[in-house]
């Protein structure tokens, strides 16, 4: 594939060598490229709750690694455990990845882990590029690239699948606020692409799909529940309704991963409420990370094994991860 | 009132004085309270343009002082309206307070013009607090304050009456990107006011509506056409379409004087587009400074003559600007 080499290589964004951790600095992007070296479990549980990685399936990754660094150092693996699970609490992969790695701890497994989620990228947006019509104007919200995922991307995957596909005209980019994922992270690999893109004030979304600008919303997801109510970034949500009300389709692309099917719906998953300082120092604010879409504002849920459709409590039955 | 010793005086908000248009810098709240002096038609004009003033009522009132000023200092009129006129596209307030200007160039009309958009403010407010219920929760989006409309404000009025009646628990800010004026400019009123407030990120307003804890959206106008369609700051729209969703009222607050007769509908508005550069200055990006929420989306459309109701090609007839 002709843009493969401008995709961002896995092991630039999280790496285990010589007794560290290494994360591409997420905070830091696109201004500068750094990285930063964890040295213990409890420096990773520290870097994934900092968000020097985020994203769902690339925190699983990154759990994996701290758990086989920890074992490479003799660490108390129980307690490395737990402060790698309670580092943030939306994501259900940080846990997923935690349980995967308890029976092999080597390095070696957790490389094995981080490829499956970029082969798991690479079929769901061969899956989701389906969904696309030639000359396609998506809205992405966030970031859901390779930095999110380890390589690749799910939402940002299947763009890119799709531009390969010659099916992506324009991609519209949620700024995400208040830490400015899409402006900072998805603009950066979407240039790094070279698709047509533009970034956008969060609650510039509605005014756009008005006005007929907008052919389908694609992001990713944090935890998808049994009956497909996904909580992604906060603002998933708004975009849903929104769509909805436009009657545009809004794809979720996630690994199965991120499926949790032990949690009947939204309303049981918890929702990380973070420092209002991100948003603003000086006066009373109010900071949730994550909202629920309910799956009945979801056109289809895409993972690896294919595009799920309502009714989600059937569709998703039996596509629980494999390692 | 109680209150009223906190509330912006409408002199420091914008005055004429000595040869000059003295303006309280917004765009330097609330960090700093520092003014900005102007000796001509065409720094009040830049003035404009560039926000160091904004908010419908309050760039009229702003382009009254600035015209009086060009005719004190023999200026070409005719020069002087044109710069005031294309200061700023959306907001009709310029036009209607230049043409009020055209036969009394006078300071003592420029400030009659002021004096009466803070009564017509304090009408308003009076008849929006009477649609409000004990216990409100309002979430309101950008600065329809006194900041705005050169004192007491639209929407903010509205919220200043329901406070002081007593039928207000709480407002929600929408941050207001790009340029934050909810975060910086309402969040400094509230507060200045003492009433209970909590800035948001404009994406989080949907999760907060299907979370039960939103009972009212209440936002300012810049310019109402014939059938009700509101063109607002960015985000507006948005709003509505997810107050709507969850059968929550939306109340535009506005003067006369933002009243359009002679627009048909929404799709005659102009829309400003703002340098791109306000969103980000790495990546392109696209930066609609407002949008138009249709009619049917709004609940109703408070003036200062009293409560508009659907349909406003009614409702609005005869409510025409005095002045």
């Amino acid at each position: 594939m002709s843009t493969s080499s401008r995709v961002l290589e896995p092991e630039r964004i999280v790496r285990l060598e010589d007794g560290r951790v290494v994360f591409l600095d997420q905070r830091r992007l696109p201004l500068e490229e750094i990285e930063v070296e964890c040295r213990s479990a409890a420096e990773v549980a520290e870097a994934i709750r900092a968000m020097v990685v985020r994203g769902a399936p690339a925190i699983g990754v990154a759990a994996a690694y701290g758990y086989a660094l920890a074992a490479a150092r003799g660490e108390d693996l129980g307690e490395a455990e737990r402060m790698l699970r309670r580092s943030r609490p939306t994501a259900v992969n940080l846990g997923w990845a935690l349980d995967q790695m308890r029976d092999d701890p080597t390095p070696e497994h957790a490389r094995k882990i981080h490829a499956d989620e970029v082969t798991r990228c690479r079929l769901m947006a061969a899956h989701a590029a389906e969904l696309l019509a030639p000359g396609t104007r998506a809205l992405t919200h966030c970031n859901a690239g390779g930095l999110a995922t380890g390589g690749y991307g799910s939402a940002v995957g299947a763009l890119l699948a799709a531009w390969e596909r010659g099916l992506l005209e324009h991609v519209w980019i949620d700024e995400t606020r208040p830490l400015l994922q899409g402006a900072r992270l998805t603009a950066w690999e979407l240039e790094a692409a070279s698709i047509p893109h533009a970034v956008i004030a969060d609650s510039a979304a509605g005014s756009l799909m008005a006005a007929g600008e907008v052919d389908c919303v694609i992001t990713g997801a944090d935890r998808i529940a049994a009956n497909g109510d996904t909580a992604n970034k906060i603002g998933t949500y708004s975009l849903a309704v929104l769509a909805n009300h436009h009657t545009i389709p809004l794809y979720v692309v996630a690994p199965t991963t991120t499926l949790d099917l032990s949690t009947k719906d939204g309303t049981a998953i918890p929702i990380e409420e973070r420092d209002p300082a991100e948003i603003t120092t000086r006066f009373a604010a109010r900071n949730p990370a994550f909202d629920v879409t309910p799956g009945r504002l979801i056109s289809a849920i895409v993972t690896e094994g294919g595009v799920h459709r309502a009714p989600y409590s059937e569709s998703l039955v039996g596509a629980a991860a494999t390692t």
